[in-house]
């Protein structure tokens, strides 16, 4: 024989069981130690820079004993976190993640199924998952829908379906060089820069990407909007699809959502949805009436991981269409042929609905995190959120230092700190090293923007641990760290 | 104050921490007992139809005590697992995870960053892990490279970046519509259906893909690709791009890497090489020389979910020319805006270089992997898969009442059980018959594909857990199972 059998099968499995899985415990307590004392600790360190040497060496070629690997980590790692667990962090828009959350994402991970074919548990949970993104959104329960890695990724799903929709072009077929003209998509100024990257990505370009310009609340002109599609149509330009957003990145505003699917209608354009940060405000009663006409979208983008807390990554499509959506992906090779018994048998591959094939088992975390909150339990968690950002604002009204550069929309409020006699150039200064001192000094972590040409702080909460009085606490060390200011 | 601060604020971390902390306690042994026994377990099991309806209710509205969740879990989840963490799962490509891996997970999932931007160890880590990968794959280390969910996603990254950087024509700004002609992209009929899902998505669609013919080692035809490119000059088109598979899915395949690397530079177009589940077999030096070209690729896709053994999900995109790489993908809105100093300081934003925005931190298990076992380590448990797909071929050649029905490449083998005076459509029946009752009664799962029209048994092995004895049970299985089928 050619092959004689070896003596010993290598594996990677651990030498020895025992302190693999005592690590694995150890673990456990670290991180339940970890996110206990969170609120006592700095939100932020800088990394020294002996750890991004550390970080920068080659790769090993010998093994290490497991235990010294994760002292490796507790050293150079573990202190420098990002802080988004940190009941102080605003910066940007991302969730918090909980303990449960974190716990399923353990267990998929140790089963380790790839959720795209076959008959098994996972596929049930993720279908199971959907149909509840659905009922969240009160999306129809004929339409279809796919987890995946984001908002980025969920609004370029959605875009694809969007384009390959549009007429009689067959462009998912024929391509777009043979399309009867250039397609456009309008979305405002405001809009998350993801949109455009789709429209790159997808072969559409920068140039069919029409930004309407926003009103005081930076919600998108509805009459500019207009003006315009009609301007591209009489160019002999085939605009398809208008994205409304709920909840911008920038300031949290929702663009008129009737009002752009009223237009949508008219013109026989796909109304899309990005709501990846603020689909879920719906669940909060101040918010549901105005974000009605979510419901009668064509497609919605939103994350998971933002506010619905669940840990890194997952994301949500839902597509009103079923059938376009499949016909916008679905293509069966001969080595995934789908049985009706075994392994092979089941649902629908959900590689049908996306762009991926491998996948993670990602529902489980919003499976457990569901069943263990419940839908009310959220939505009053997101309403809190929606009140905090409120009580920020009155407390920045009510402060002679401080005005808000944004009116307060969903959980984000931006301010600043002003200065009678400052020019503009001079409160950017300021305001930026307010930021980066309560940074540096581990107390908060909101981020800036520039809104209307004035820098701005800026104070994203969808954060399941933060409390009123952190909203003191950041306003008083603002303060603090502005007065300390003097010159700049 | 028109918003009172509430008595107590809302958290969705747990009422009783020691009970989560007691939970988690309990997962990482329930998880190390059934990896521990793996090998005595069902690979496999239907799943009865009272777990189908309980995973088909709708979203619970109120919560539920987090052990009860967990204890649904085990009823209905655990139990009905795909199966790949199994030693004899040898389905689709999929890899087998680890324990480590998985504990990875956890330690991720934990700290929660979004690896994306900003000043923290996770992104350090991941430039590191990315490193390692070009450092894996002989790639120069000005190469970038940018860690995905897997190797469609990979692909996708690697192809669009290849059609923006294609001549003067602007893509990524203007469109495809505005392109001069046509773009057109070659592969083999045996490439990878994700190949064609990219180029329809980016805007190609399937006309622009050319399916080459194949040999008898399902290997391209180099004479007909550039017969091929010089046909569609003539006509008018745009060849931009030539993707070889290092490893093809059906049979592991190699194209020719040499002469396709000579073809792409002779006609001036980007070679790409879908190295998926076969770039790694770079480590076995039994295949080295022969996937020498593909550090010469100007891209290359490869999965660490497949064959570096690391749970899911996890690809990894190499690109040559780094520059073209963030040109691609690289937008700034002012949201995002970098800073020397504090959280928003460091490395350049990571989605600069790819579709998503917010991502994970999945390179700490391929951190944590590399470290515990070294690449040499990897390279031998590579190697063994390889050893072990050709001792499986030699006992089916051994065998009188089996055929190989593909040559022997990478870890690949694909065989089925013949009968002298059985007709194709009858050797189909009893093949699949025999597949289907190898998972129904939960001995091993190889799945099926049609090579050249004929049905057949197809062993992929990207497994760490297999031993040489694995494939003497699955060949005496197959032919026990075969023998006691009379008529079909
Ligand atoms: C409105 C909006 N759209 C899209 C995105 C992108 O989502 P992700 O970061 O999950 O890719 C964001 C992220 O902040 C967002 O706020
Ligand atoms: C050759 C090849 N390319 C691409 C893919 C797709 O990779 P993934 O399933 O990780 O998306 C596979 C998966 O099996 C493959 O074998």
């Amino acid at each position: 024989m050619e092959n004689p059998k070896p003596k010993k099968d290598l594996t990677l499995d651990p030498e020895n069981w025992d302190q693999m899985r005592e690590l694995g415990h150890q673990m456990i307590d670290d991180l339940f130690d970890y996110w206990q004392s969170i609120r006592d600790q700095k939100i932020w360190k800088p990394i020294p820079a002996e750890v991004k040497d550390f970080l920068d060496q080659p790769i090993p070629e010998t093994g290490q004993d497991p235990n010294e690997v994760y002292e490796d980590f507790k050293k150079y790692i573990f202190p420098y976190n990002k802080g988004n667990v940190h009941p102080r962090f605003f910066a940007w828009i991302q969730g918090t993640g909980t303990p449960l959350g974190t716990l399923a994402d353990l267990l998929a991970s140790g089963m380790n199924p790839n959720t795209t074919i076959g008959e098994h548990a996972a596929m049930y949970v993720d279908r199971q998952v959907v149909n509840w993104c659905k009922q969240l959104m009160n999306f129809p329960s004929e339409a279809s829908g796919i987890l995946v890695s984001g908002g980025s990724m969920a609004n370029i799903t959605a875009l694809t379906v969007a384009r390959n929709s549009f007429g009689e072009e067959k462009i998912r077929q024929r391509g777009l060089k043979a399309a009867s003209a250039q397609l456009v998509l309008y979305c405002s100024v405001e809009t998350h820069s993801c949109i455009q990257k789709a429209a790159e990505i997808i072969g559409l370009g920068t140039d069919a990407v029409r930004k309407i310009g926003v009103n005081d609340r930076f919600e998108m002109k509805v009459n500019e909007l207009e003006t315009q599609i009609q301007s591209d149509l009489s160019q002999g330009l085939l605009p398809f699809c208008v994205v409304g957003t709920s909840g911008t990145v920038n300031t949290g505003a929702i663009d008129p959502m009737e009002e752009l699917l009223a237009i949508s209608r008219k013109y026989g354009l796909w109304f899309h949805v990005d709501g990846a940060y603020g689909a879920l405000a719906k669940l909060d009663p101040n918010y549901s009436e105005r974000l009605k006409a979510i419901e009668a979208a064509d497609s919605l983008a939103f994350d998971l991981h933002k506010w619905l807390y669940v840990p890194y990554e997952v994301g949500c499509t839902l597509i009103r269409d079923a059938k376009k959506h499949r016909e916008a992906f679905a293509i069966t090779p001969n080595y995934l042929l789908q049985e009706s018994r075994g392994l092979s048998g089941g649902l629908d591959s959900i590689n049908n609905y996306g762009f991926e094939l491998s996948r993670g088992f990602k529902a489980l975390k919003i499976w457990m995190s569901l069943k263990e909150h419940g839908r009310e339990k959220y939505a009053k968690m997101i309403a809190q959120n929606n009140r905090q950002a409120e009580y920020l604002a009155d407390l920045v009204n009510q402060h002679p230092d401080l005005e808000l550069t944004a009116p307060v929309s969903m959980s984000i409020t931006c301010f600043r700190m002003k200065r009678a006699d400052w020019d503009e150039d001079q409160l950017r200064r300021l305001n930026r090293e307010i930021l980066l001192r309560l940074q540096e000094e581990g107390i908060a972590s909101p981020s800036s923007t520039i809104l209307k040409g004035k820098y701005t702080l800026r104070v994203a909460n969808v954060n399941q641990r933060t409390r009123m009085k952190d909203m003191d606490l950041l306003v008083s060390e603002v303060v603090r760290i502005g007065h300390s200011i003097h010159t700049i």
